[in-house]
């Protein structure tokens, strides 16, 4: 199968035909955005109504934590932004953006992480989290879990408590669950980086 | 009422109570990006659980065709990307991202528009949107027009049709509905540029 480097140990759970045909939707793309990188598409899953259904329904069935020990669901900007707030819609939680920097008006809680090359931040509007609430953070992808990590991060400055990570894609050989420093993790698909 | 410049004639689908409450998540800040503008910022009424789900039954109580009418929703980089995909989810349509340039792996569609100083392009994903494809285009918020009016036009490069447009939030007096060409189109509250 030309998919057959993506492993769906925890997408089996929607069912065997439905995990089969998400991943047959996924496109990997030699050499974006950059020589040497092998980009996994996922906007794909989502332009098909089936890809979507199964997409959300792997993602709840896959939680890394109970519904019920988080109060809202926190997404970065853009990918985050595709299927964070229709889970937090399934769910009956919140969702809050975490974005790039300059694009929420003021008052805003700020964190900055380093990249391969240099430094981002990202910014979350001040008061979109209440002291003690509990996230559950939702990314497209862990590589390198830099960003995943910078999310926790200022998602704990906002006072906040981060209970756990649910990502579509996870690339092995990274390393990127160790930046989560153990914390409750899932990922619906697995691939080599 | 703080938020007594912004007209819920829509809205008022999803019941009185809960247009007011959904009004009452809306933020006006005055010069943000910059000088002169009053940014309306609708992040808290995605971060507050019933809010979120105000939002996504208004929008689909107030779709300007009926559900049946197309085949999938196109949502523009970042904030469509926000409620985007959870309309499509609950309408059982796919969702389809425009994103700006540089984003989407080859091959891609593109399509450069005017903005107030200079240009922009959007791009979408080839094969992404099939010939005659019925496309509902969704977006936060119409204003000039302009990005609503490229993004029904890039659904065209890609063989595709324009059903309408579904937006959450319309600045009056800037004619911005005059750049849809006639085509249907709904917005759940209103307010002054």
């Amino acid at each position: 199968m030309a998919h057959s480097d993506i492993t769906i140990e925890q997408l089996a759970a929607v069912g065997h035909d439905d995990a089969d045909y998400l991943v047959s939707l996924i496109r990997s793309i030699p050499d974006f955005p950059e020589k040497g990188i092998l980009f996994r598409d996922f906007m794909p899953v989502l332009a098909d109504p089936r890809g979507l259904n199964i997409l959300l329904r792997g993602l709840e069935s896959t939680l890394p934590v109970p519904a019920d020990s988080f109060d809202s669901i926190a997404g970065l900007e853009a990918r985050g932004f595709l299927f964070g707030p229709a889970m937090a819609a399934r769910l009956g939680k919140g969702f809050v953006s975490v974005r790039k920097a300059g694009k929420l008006p003021p008052p805003i809680v700020s964190e900055s992480y380093s990249l391969e090359y240099g430094q981002a931040s990202i910014e979350i509007e001040s008061g979109a989290i209440s002291p003690g609430e509990r996230v559950l953070v939702i990314d497209d992808l862990v590589a390198t879990g830099g960003t995943a990590h910078a999310a926790a991060d200022i998602v704990k400055s906002c006072g906040g408590e981060v209970v756990g990570f649910s990502f579509v894609m996870e690339l092995k050989g990274l390393d990127g669950i160790r930046a989560l420093n153990g914390q409750p993790y899932s990922a619906l698909v697995s691939m080599p980086a």
